[in-house]
């Protein structure tokens, strides 16, 4: 059987926001299959607003004109991604990320174009027309492009299985469908529509809810209809969101594992929002860097690069390719908060996982703001018995010890496998 | 090191009330001592309203005079507990219980006795009196015994002293606090007043604090000041509020381990109520019984008896010595709810946690109202591979599967050790 | 100096929906010239949807094709406003009104139509496009012609500006806007630019503010920017409904007065719904249509009369004519409940105002389910000497008393004069 | 019939607290008689603790021993009125100041006294007892000495006949109950029983019930069991508070008239707080008196004076015997806000009522920052022809107007009768 682990890849989102072309998810996708593949990272997703001939950044053409086939479905620009002209779609560029040996994924809004609504355009496979299904008083928040989509209407259905059929037939393997995970209470019927109609497409997606924070009640229905939801809304490269995460991530622990986890979004590292400057660099420490991969790798959130991958530094490289942290995205089980206590004036949080290849992994987190010393005793973690240490960021050992002792910078932390 | 699991014991409320005496608590100590002790039963605990000389059942007496010495501490009321006479208090009843390989837990109320501030009594070790440390406003909504004590009044500190300096003496090995645990917004203060004067009192005394619901954003306080702490107000024996405890104890189980523990309350099995009815049982069914037992065990709540022991009947005896379920509250780690969702029209919950021998532990309920027959793959659990199942109430093995498959009675449960 | 008191009129909403027409309105305001103005009738209002060819009744048409100027500002359909071709817009209508001695009304949505904003037209008076100052997230929640304007946006107020100004050209006097009273806490900047447009427009017209409720905590605002709005949802012909509005009246009655009224809505009197059937008629009872006129009169709600007037019926003609009862809607000041209590288990409210031209109002409800007699003593009304009573529904008199005595059926009323 | 006005007098709190004495009342009440009667003033009250032989300012004795006859009725301390001394109680107290031509009044705390239910001692005319009747959780938060009686016992409507009989026998004309009006919710049907059982004692007795804030919700029942319900919380001298009660008002107005009365609470005037210092002076300034003064008049609130009497300075003397201003208390009817609006950047509030006698009452409020020069049309207030204005504080007279047009001082005022 295969063992179900957290996604890893890369999105486009952080770096080029609506402006993603062909010739950059080509040298992302490039880059990946040369130099991480090999540490796990598999998925190349293109995100937002891939129809819009003109989007040129992270700003949204409000009611803007986007390419859409005759039946209301949504179709790449071929300004943008030359490969789709001609009724091609995402085929061709689907093809050439399969052929690096890597999985390609797209990004998608709820709904049903606006313009396709308004023009009253057919739906492949029904009588009924793209008017008659919208439903007319749900829209995005901070986009124009879509109507939702009434599951209660004829016509539905057909419009569902006629997108994801399309993505089928491209290639997709990964589909993450937007202004959705947060919005369930009200959206819960599409939702489960639109998941049901991926089901029965006929090839295997990832479903992908975004954006968050997605509701903790309904948690028992996201890990039914989707792979992954978003549990924070757009994360960037500020403390404070990073420090938020943390309670984001003990609340939503026991429901990670078995192929559904909550997402706690993308990696703002390296070069980002390069849409805006090609110098741009996150305003991560590389402390926090380093907390927020060992906490997104412990916690099992799904991975998804957003620097530029092309001229990646070293640094960055290492933080990605780290081996005895990236253990823990596969092999940690059983992941949740022990504490989050304060010491000597310093705040910490520890948490702990179970590894399916023996031992007990722990990392300790000083979410404080300033340097300190912590000395925990395994006890803490129920370990009662003297252990072995290996630190997973610098492959330090420690034997025969009761303790976890060890200096950490404000924001740092140290993450160990304990035998 | 030792290894800490939740407390297991007896408590004289669900069969005596208010109205427990020494010769009650005596014959249960014997009971426990011949026929529980092996099993891992160890507390024996007095519940309230033990100063009170004239108590006889469930219900309190308004405004009655409690027994109390020179300085407004509360002490066992002779004619209920003969051996306290002549100052002596609990001493020789903890003496008895320990003599027979136990512990014994006093129940007390926080608070100071409304009696020493109206009559404005000494305080050991202060010049200050009872008046001068009450909190006026501070009342129990069910009990008329006591006041709150003001933690920023000087003498405050000394009251508390003097009072676990006095159990410490007796002997008393666990302290049950009552009107504290759902008050902490706004008795905190008090409470971590009493928690430290307990812990520098000289000897070593578990916490228990009541009654619940515990409030879920105070958990890393009790954690720090207590070792156990109520999720729920009374619990009883009816459905509705063993369904309830499922979503109680899926929200704490992160917090339970090292020495503190989320505590789902006393066992109302066997007879019970004999207070009022020496022919009183509990109208828990047997599938209703397994369930709570299975539950509170791999949640690791504290197990507390509330039947009389003596003539215990044979379903009973068994419920609380089945070997098999006993080793989960021993043994588990990292307990989390996996799942909740209706398969065929009823509802399952799925619990797992990791054996500290080796293994998994699983357990599946149905909550809902008909019998059923669930078949759960083995990799909702995270497991990829056969494996060979114990059921842990029965012995019954199955080897090389990949699946739970299992016919459960409406309230009924079956618990396995995987490996 | 003008006195001013709440607008009188008739409204095609509650007999003819979305489908009014230029006949129905045309036969409508020759029947109140003939048989209505002399008691106070005055407006006649076109409500909603007379952009739209095809409406048909209540129901509305998403996403359908309005008709349209070049300046994105919405215009009478020819096809149902047939005097309207030929750019004259309701101009015609509006004179023909007129030379009835009456005045004439339209209905409007906030905002821009869609249509406009997805063409991107243009706005008379500035170089700024429709799309440029749609709100693209504000939508009606139940209608889908229009998009929100931003007030912040250049080009915002010049279309504002402009379609009053058109309105001004057509000799419009009286403006129901929709999607507005109960949208403030979100679009008060967008109904103080409208109404500050109105006000500049170069011709008087009321402003009324719908759907409700309206917000309590922002009746300032309403009574500075706006001459009515609406304190409830739609209002049909059931009890519940008008029982429910005793209290709006209660809460909303120190804000009426002096230009400024608080709208109870339409008067579901008489054949209504006749888009649906030829032969409807209101599901009032006649008490309940007496109590409601008496409440709408005594606490100054504006009236507008939702009956099909040809043919209009002998009681409904009394009803909407009995100059005792409209004498309150003109005289009445300082309106406001005086209590509401149960006596002899029946459910009363009394009313009182101070009548302009000398004398206090009183208006007794019986909103229990049971007929009864009450027996009010005037010091109630503080009145402390004894009084001459005039019943205004009947005219009967009584003299010298000191008491209001009168037997109501369940939902009926009286109402006095007393001098 | 006599008209029902709002009580006035003067209450020992603001200026003794719970010191207040014998030889104080006596001598408040002899100025009260000689200099303030004429112009309507007529309660004396004695304030809370009268039953407390140690008492001796505005804090509270926990727990003290309080003057109680054997049927646990509290009654005066000697020590501090010696004429009570005997059995007399409050007689030969209120014979002196019925010899006055004025009307005695006094404090009561909702319940019975903590240590007759301690005690458990005897109820008059029943064979229950203190303990039976209290309801054991029921405390008030801010002072000691009561504990809530729980209407469904048997004994507590004899409890509370016998108190009101006692102070029937007294002389009482004045009950304030504290610890009851805002604790409606929870003490409602204690409430209906003490006001019945002093509605049927034999003696008429105003009921005024505290602290505030009264609920607004709660309305009908204040208006139809007590004559008297305080509105807000203690109300000092600070403008804070006195701006805070225009919203007060503006919400209760319509329940004030015959003979129910929300109430603004004590006039915090003059010579206040001696019981600390016999130099202290009220806070408030000048204009903030004057607007003090004409809010509680227009507004119609009862009116209880705060200061010593004796050497009452010439300026507070005058405030309180403006004979303009103070024929608002009387002979307004209808009050309300008109409205609160910005004129110039100052924040003005507008109200109205109708004089009994005739004509029409405005008070103006400048309750901004800065000076300023209001210019309010008539029409304003519904008065539509030239009118003649009296001002209330100066008598200045204004002939053929249109206007009130005024200068206020920032927290300043002026009012008017327009004839």
């Amino acid at each position: 059987m295969k063992v179900k682990t957290p996604p890893m890849g890369w999105n486009s989102w952080d770096c080029y926001g609506a402006a993603v072309n062909e010739e950059t998810v080509r040298r992302n996708a490039k880059y990946m299959a040369e130099h991480l593949k090999e540490f796990g990272w598999e998925y190349v997703v293109v995100d937002i607003q891939w129809s819009e001939p003109t989007a040129e950044n992270h700003v949204y053409h409000p009611f803007t004109e986007l390419c859409m086939d005759e039946y209301s479905r949504l179709i790449p620009a071929p300004e943008r991604f030359p490969s789709s002209a001609g009724g091609k779609g995402f085929g061709p560029l689907a093809e050439y990320v399969h052929s690096l040996g890597l999985k390609f994924g797209i990004h998608i809004m709820r709904g049903i174009p606006r313009q396709a609504v308004h023009r009253n355009t057919k739906i492949l496979g029904s009588s009924h027309t793209a008017r008659e299904i919208a439903k007319t008083n749900s829209i995005c928040a901070w986009n124009t492009d879509m109507y939702g989509v009434d599951p209660e209407k004829e016509g539905a259905k057909e419009y569902y299985d006629s997108i994801f059929r399309l993505y089928a037939e491209w290639g997709v393997d990964f589909i993450k469908c937007d202004d959705i995970a947060r919005e369930l209470p009200h959206e819960e019927a599409e939702m489960i529509l639109l998941s049901d109609c991926r089901k029965n497409c006929g090839r295997e997606m990832v479903l992908s809810l975004s954006p968050g924070p997605a509701l903790l009640e309904k948690a028992e229905l996201y890990k039914q209809y989707a792979q992954m939801w978003r549990i924070t809304d757009d994360f960037w490269d500020n403390w404070e969101s990073l420090y938020a995460m943390f309670e984001r991530c003990e609340k939503w622990s026991i429901h990670n594992g078995a192929g559904h986890w909550a997402d706690a979004d993308m990696l703002p590292v390296g070069a980002i929002l390069q849409d805006y400057s090609k110098d741009n660099r996150t305003k991560f420490t590389r402390d926090e860097q380093r907390t927020m991969m060992t906490l997104w790798c412990i916690f099992r959130s799904p991975l998804m690069i957003g620097s530029e991958l092309e001229g990646l530094d070293d640094f960055t490289k290492g933080l990605l390719t780290n081996a005895g942290i990236l253990e823990m995205i596969r092999d940690a089980r059983h992941s949740h908060q022990v504490w989050r206590r304060e010491i000597d004036g310093i705040e910490y949080v520890l948490w702990t996982a179970v590894s399916s290849k023996g031992g007990t992994y722990a990392a300790l987190f000083n979410v404080g703001e300033t340097e300190g010393t912590a000395d925990i005793p395994l006890t803490d973690l129920e370990i009662y018995e003297n252990a072995h240490l290996t630190e997973l960021w610098t492959g330090e050992e420690k034997a025969d010890t009761d303790r976890l002792k060890v200096k950490l910078n404000a924001h740092g932390c140290a993450a160990w496998l304990i035998r």
